[in-house]
């Protein structure tokens, strides 16, 4: 007979594809009503299921869903995070499909948010519905689902703070992070730090035509790529000084246990259209994006951009840049570094300003833990097959904060996977993953409430 | 009594601000129709002012104006170019005032192209209804004025090559250059040439997420600033191999003489607002201006550049990089040299794409013919004092090709100021130029036809 899950699959899908229509693009003031109702939508969607006490919890910024549903105060307590608003959808040519008119196809969802985080935080919901037709709550739950993820997350630890006994519970659950291949489970681990900045450099106080002028003043485009240049070696190394100073040193052991996670290069190179890795001497493509610390530019403009050829020398040039970091580097150290060596290197003659935008501090997670121990037999009960711990590349900011406000520890069940295409055109979520994750949450909570009282 | 020029001055204003009232933008095909209008507008004032075979010559791309009036074909016939299309006006928020809602202010018409080149243009308009009431012209006088000249003058070659008995002329009269200042009369004497490129890095297939793929795959943003940061060695010499091969070498006394006009660095510091002076170690700024081929980015752009923060790897970045060239670099030969070193420059891992747009040869314009004296006579009868020559930065490619199809030099008598903006925002001209422009070149006329027949 077919299972609750198996009867109602099209009309979860159905659900999930009315939320995704709603365009809840935190970076952009003009998308600020459908953030809103994106977050009054979920918010009915988890009074739907049971959930109590369901609110839009205001803060200086957008509203963060909160619901629990306290079975017997006696019981251990899981607080799941995730988050509403999606990344910005530009450039909308790049898209088969627009992002907000979600399509399946292939067996895929494809809309922005399919899976960060939307798709994956709508199989929380949708658990809870399998849960109450299937024995109830084995323990005790509680949401907290931001909208300000995409953009820092700047409002949720002031909430955090004021909220410590409202949020009080045994365990952090996300779905925001991927697994190897939906035939290679595995549970992130490690995840990367963040230290953002926009970078503005100026020249001559106007723009200027490069016939009268060029050669005689400090262009600053050309002035920009020549700190930007700078910032690595011919080892690819980051030339901040001191920027590798507390970055955590892996024994041999610990390098080959992190090297047999299953990685081709090969199929690495194929995947992305690349010729040849890159990165780092010194380290594997798995160690590149684990454990070592990275610099990319992110975005950069200045001058004429349109149509055609104007000879103009730019009073200003910008630049987004942002650095990746692993234990036991700091946001505020590494912002710091970042301000000081950038605004070192400028020639005479040009301005620079360093703007910090948000950061996120670097984690490792346990794995002897009860409640890691309770999602990879969740996983290996749903695939069949034991998932490996593995060290990702991205930032949650808000594990480590998590972590130091509450006193709390993560697990990180995500479903999605590298060729999601998240933050890209073309972001999409798998069917299969989308109902697998709704599979695999009961069994993660049954798990964590047996150990935990056991 | 006040002369003709002094009682229709306010006239001559109204129509010029008339002419600048339509945005004749020929880099964006959004503003087809106005270069269209701008054509038509010029066409019935030369009309007006007695010029017959007046015609919108078709080409490939916008029409050329011409017109003609040969008074007796024994006199010698001055050829007059200039061009009615102008720089787009972005960004239109830099604008004191809109860029196509012309106004007088300080004694000043702000608008684009109320300088270049509209402005200069519509001098010769007028200069022509000066003569006709003052003893008429003095020699026979033919127009050509195109509406490509800030894409690159693509069709104006063509056009040239099929009409040479049309435009049979004994010299070129362009005003479409500046002066040192109101009170210090020039007259430009040498041009850089142009060679213009946009280049592509590809990277990725696809924009990444930075914190899954950043530090093991080649960002191309990255890449593009290494490379473009490599156009120069710490001396701000150019490091494509053989650039410097032909470029001409002055001796000590023409350096010497070059230096003698009047420049202070301090001066020309302040006008840009920078407190320092830049460029190629070894020479002053009127050489890094005048004499010294130059490597500028016009414009770059690449990954996320709007609001907040995306932490994307982009699958592409591109630039708009120019070289202004100088005697006997060649743009067919530099622009040879830039494609085959700029696409060897790039790692292995991306792939990168040189397109070429215009280009234009540098000139030196010779200080001892009958046209430039007539020129220098004229210049000095009007502001009372004789004019330097200079050797400017910009380029004004189709002066070598007038020289190469048409075997005609060319004089420059140009009425504008560095300080004019043009190709910026907030684009003026001088109240003061403009009716300087108008009664100078009558006299260039007359001392011209007067020579020739001498």
């Amino acid at each position: 007979m077919a299972s609750y899950l198996e009867q109602n699959q099209q009309r979860f899908l159905t659900e999930l594809i009315d939320w995704l229509r709603i365009p809840s693009v935190s970076a952009d003031p003009k998308f600020h009503g459908d953030v809103l109702r994106a977050a009054e939508y979920l918010k009915a969607r988890f009074l739907e299921v049971g959930l109590e006490n369901v609110e839009l919890c205001p803060t200086a910024g957008n509203p963060i869903v909160y619901g629990e549903k306290i079975i017997d105060p006696a019981l251990p307590t899981v607080l799941v995070y995730g988050h509403y608003d999606v990344q910005p959808a530009d450039p909308y040519e790049l898209w088969d499909s627009p992002p907000f008119e979600p399509v399946i196809k292939d067996e895929k969802i494809y809309a922005r948010g399919a899976c960060d985080d939307k798709g994956q935080v709508y199989m929380h919901v949708k658990a809870l519905e399998v849960m109450n037709q299937d024995g109830g709550l084995p323990c005790n739950i509680k949401v907290m689902i931001e909208g300000e993820e995409e953009i820092g997350s700047n409002n949720l630890g002031i909430f955090v703070r004021a909220n410590k006994e409202k949020l009080k519970a045994d365990v952090i659950l996300i779905s925001d992070t991927g697994m190897l291949a939906n035939d290679e489970p595995s549970i992130e681990v490690g995840l990367r730090g963040l230290s953002y900045h926009e970078v503005e450099v100026t020249g001559p106080n106007r723009d200027l035509h490069s016939g009268l002028y060029g050669g005689a003043v400090a262009n600053p485009i050309n002035v920009l790529c020549k700190m930007i240049a700078s910032l690595h070696d011919e080892n690819n190394h980051i030339t901040i000084p001191d920027f590798y100073n507390n970055v955590a040193v892996l024994t041999d052991e610990e390098r080959a246990e992190l090297n047999r996670v299953p990685h081709s290069d090969d199929e690495f190179k194929k995947s992305i259209g690349l010729p040849d890795t890159y990165g780092e001497k010194g380290y594997t493509t798995v160690e590149r994006i684990g454990i070592r610390p990275t610099l990319d530019v992110n975005g950069i403009w200045g001058g004429y951009t349109g149509e055609g050829a104007k000879t103009v020398i730019a009073s200003k040039a910008y630049a987004k840049i942002s650095m990746r970091l692993v234990p036991h580097q700091t946001s505020d150290e590494i912002t710091a570094l970042f301000q000081k060596h950038f605004e070192s290197i400028a020639p005479s003659g040009v301005t620079v300003v360093v703007k910090p935008h948000h950061g996120g501090e670097p984690v490792v997670t346990p794995t002897d833990s009860v409640a890691y121990k309770a999602a990879a037999d969740a996983m290996e009960t749903t695939f069949g097959k034991r998932p490996i711990p593995t060290r990702g590349g991205g930032s949650i900011p808000i594990v480590a904060m998590f972590k130091s406000e509450l006193g709390l520890d993560t697990v990180l069940l995500g479903f999605g996977l590298d060729s999601d295409a998240i933050h890209s055109p073309n972001e999409h979520y798998g069917v299969f993953n989308f109902l697998k994750g709704i599979e695999t949450i009961p069994h993660f909570y049954r798990n964590y409430a047996a150990a935990m009282q056991g």
